[in-house]
């Protein structure tokens, strides 16, 4: 449920890589609403301040997307702001990675979340029947897609996690998806230029019900105790603040 | 300096009040900048990208509003946006504070930020000298204007103000002022609707040298072992979330 919930407005956003077949060059994507100033209230300045409002996490708990922010949310991650957001953040996670100096002990690593981090739903999000995120998730639905493993990469991320690897970072992805389908991840992740990693990890049958904070948290602790030093996370969800922060106290 | 680079885009943002003077009724603002589907790169869907970035704490430790961004910034801080962005959030706020239980006993405390959480320093940062943050942060022209008290209130803000203290919180200030203002402060707050509070903390001397989050941090530690138990926090900046996730932590 989280991951559906989740996708549309990311801490690290998302995009549509450049041969996405939904994403037609030329057209014009009226990227956010009208403005006025005649005092009555517009409709997409409402989806402005809601999408910020998710995007600081000051509004939580929510379970749909608008729907009268649908279209304004399609016409966002079609858009070419999307993509330039994405691109932001990847510069200044690159500038903050070459800042850091490795040990050179292969223990130096990076987690990836994999949905809307390093891969992107959105064709499954365009389509009829999820609207962006403005129908109720159906698991089923979702699922035959990952399965598909059709999932096309973030740009931004793709050149992140090239960086990464030059730079000597071992990669971990770790994902809320379950461990039925690590075939289809693997082959997607390969397809689209992800090619080497050191693990990618699946939720298991004893993570079921647990949240994605909880779940994520785990499997990161385990790691730390493995002897890992985590130097950076990538993710798009608020989880990911909360679980750095909280691991930082705890150390 | 913290005060200055992080006034702009705020984890809850700000408005001006109706009737800041610098808010001319009827003048159309454009918040957004131009989009467009050549390909090239725009100058304002960076600007959009950089405020994104801040905004979700992905960009830290910047000094200035980039130059080119200045227009961005004042257009959205003088628009309707930006209001309609705090009561987003202010509506968020008060479903959450009328969801929790108080014990009656005086001790379920709310804590706010002072300067672009509940009163904002837009007349000020819309000066020429001051460019909305471009030019770099000058002290003893902000504390001159601080000292003036005239700063306006953010409306959603004094909204949430009174509805909490309907509710039954006791209200706390927190402000990374200094203790020479109080009086100014003071007058400022009651001037504009802020008329009771059981505390209103300042800087004091031993408190200079002290980063906002860890001056912050000590102040609100002092009140829980004074045995008051903080329900809320509304602030502008980032070291709030910190703050509010490592004390969660710690307890």
């Amino acid at each position: 449920m989280r991951l559906a919930v989740l996708f549309i407005l990311a801490t690290i956003v998302t995009t549509c890589n450049a041969d996405c077949h939904i994403l037609q060059e030329g057209q014009i994507y009226i990227l956010r609403p009208q403005s006025g100033a005649t005092g009555h209230q517009l409709e997409g300045l409402d989806c402005l301040s809601w999408r910020l409002a998710v995007e600081t996490n000051n509004l939580q708990n929510w379970d749909t997307v608008p729907m009268s922010c649908e279209e304004y949310v399609g016409h966002y991650m079609l858009g070419k702001q999307y993509r330039h957001d994405y691109e932001s953040v990847a510069d200044a996670t690159i500038k903050y990675a070459k800042s850091l100096k490795l040990a050179g002990d292969d223990k130096d690593i990076w987690i990836f979340d994999v949905d809307e981090t390093v891969l992107t739903n959105i064709p499954y999000y365009a389509r009829s029947d999820v609207l962006f995120g403005a129908l109720p998730y159906n698991k089923t639905s979702f699922n035959e897609w990952i399965a598909e493993g059709k999932l096309p990469a973030v740009p931004g991320a793709l050149r992140l996690y090239k960086t990464l690897l030059r730079l000597g970072f071992k990669i971990f992805f770790l994902t809320g998806v379950e461990e039925e389908y690590r075939k289809a991840r693997v082959a997607n992740l390969k397809a689209v230029g992800y090619h080497t990693w050191e693990k990618l990890i699946l939720r298991e049958d004893a993570d079921k019900g647990l949240t994605a904070l909880a779940y994520k948290s785990k499997r990161r602790t385990e790691l730390v105790n493995a002897g890992y030093r985590i130097l950076g996370n990538s993710g798009d969800q608020w989880s990911l603040c909360e679980v750095a922060v909280l691991e930082r106290a705890i150390k």
